[in-house]
């Protein structure tokens, strides 16, 4: 996850960056910059979150893994070729137009859980970033249970790239939907983060940083919990406060 | 750029995020999530990373700006379907085979300029973020002269729209390639961010946070100068170092 260069005539270590395609049933679907590591968790995570899956499936890393590919056996719930990105209506007039626009189909979040409001606050103070301790350069995502128990914990040179990852890693162990849950993010709380997590059936989203207008919208349209700018034991509740002691 | 919203009994602004679609001769190309405003500078931006336009075009946003398009006159270098987020061969053996599958077209960074290291460092604390100021969420880029005089500013939710709203002004003032000109980010160093610098024709990108492993590929491989961790005088300088004196 990092490697060793040399700048300023001093030795350093950065994050390492390289593009993985991502394939089903052979043929190429998509291509995301990524730190190298855990590319099935990332696929799987990336498929669910796309709505192209919505259970596990087989992916596999070749042995030769510089060819930076993962392979996940079909089929697609749907042709990704409608996928969001190449859009072919026009967007309404903000606020619910365009969340109708871009967001993927997703239930409310269940009720629950129930949360002390400095359990939130000190959900970033237990995501373990030991690649960003060296490089300064990686995002890190965390899964916890209600209790604040750290699941699982993945850094990527991408935000949205940490976030599939665990998110497919919870896939992978049966953990989704994620009822009861709270996912955590090291920066900052964006419309497509929320998207993952409520397609994830996740109830409570945590970030260090600022949430978007657009984020605080559509956790609330799907009944979540999003608190941002957990740090120094303090924590904003952007909406679903009626989860929060 | 930012919207009231209240949490935990106060009133506070966060960074306002909508979809943008980005229409060519009447067609959907793209939807990027964007904080509205100068987003005709975005789609120009957009397009020239892309390696689909090399000039300036007509872009037009609508009056009813609520609508969140953006019509760009065409026609495009070559078919966008070919883009890579669809590509169709496999990934190299990372290091140059990874460049080589997702680099756009650019030619090596031209000579000069000779700069001051201090000026380099200097350059985030010039970056004017208004925005931010307000809210936490939003990335900034600017673009300065080789005198560290800031020439243009944008800020947005998206690290990507900031750097294309500047490239795209830049365009449409008559700057690009940006020889001799410096763009300076408020966060990491990703390929993609370098990629855009390099399309544009700029010689130097600074950013206050980390570089990735080919951020400093790709930026060694155009003959750019890539300094990073901007920040309390100091700057990491990690190829290109014939232009700090």
């Amino acid at each position: 996850m990092h490697r060793r260069v040399s700048h300023d005539g001093v030795e350093d270590d950065v994050a390492v960056e390289e593009p993985l395609e991502i394939r089903v049933d052979g043929s190429p679907l998509a291509v995301t910059m990524r730190t190298p590591g855990h590319d099935e968790e990332l696929a799987l995570g990336f498929l669910l979150g796309e709505g192209l899956i919505d259970t596990a499936r087989e992916a596999t890393v070749p042995e030769d893994l510089a060819a930076n590919t993962v392979e996940v056996a079909g089929p697609l719930l749907r042709d990704p070729g409608t996928r969001r990105f190449y859009t072919s209506s026009s967007c309404g007039v903000c606020g619910k137009g365009a969340l109708e626009e871009v967001a993927v189909d997703a239930p409310r979040a269940a009720a629950g859980p129930r949360l002390e409001r400095a359990l939130l606050a000190g959900l970033p103070g237990m995501l373990r970033q030991p690649a960003f301790e060296l490089t300064g350069g990686l995002h890190a995502t965390g899964l916890f249970d209600s209790a604040g128990e750290l699941l699982v914990a993945r850094e990527d040179v991408g935000r949205h790239n940490a976030m599939d990852k665990v998110v497919g890693r919870a896939l992978l162990d049966g953990l989704v939907p994620l009822a009861g849950r709270l996912l955590c993010v090291s920066g900052r709380l964006s419309f497509e983060l929320v998207q993952k997590a409520t397609v994830a059936g996740c109830p409570v989203l945590v970030g260090v940083g600022a949430p978007s207008s657009l984020a605080i919208d559509l956790a609330h349209d799907r009944g979540m919990t999003l608190g941002g700018f957990a740090r120094d034991g303090e924590v904003n509740v952007y909406c679903g406060e009626e989860r929060v002691a």
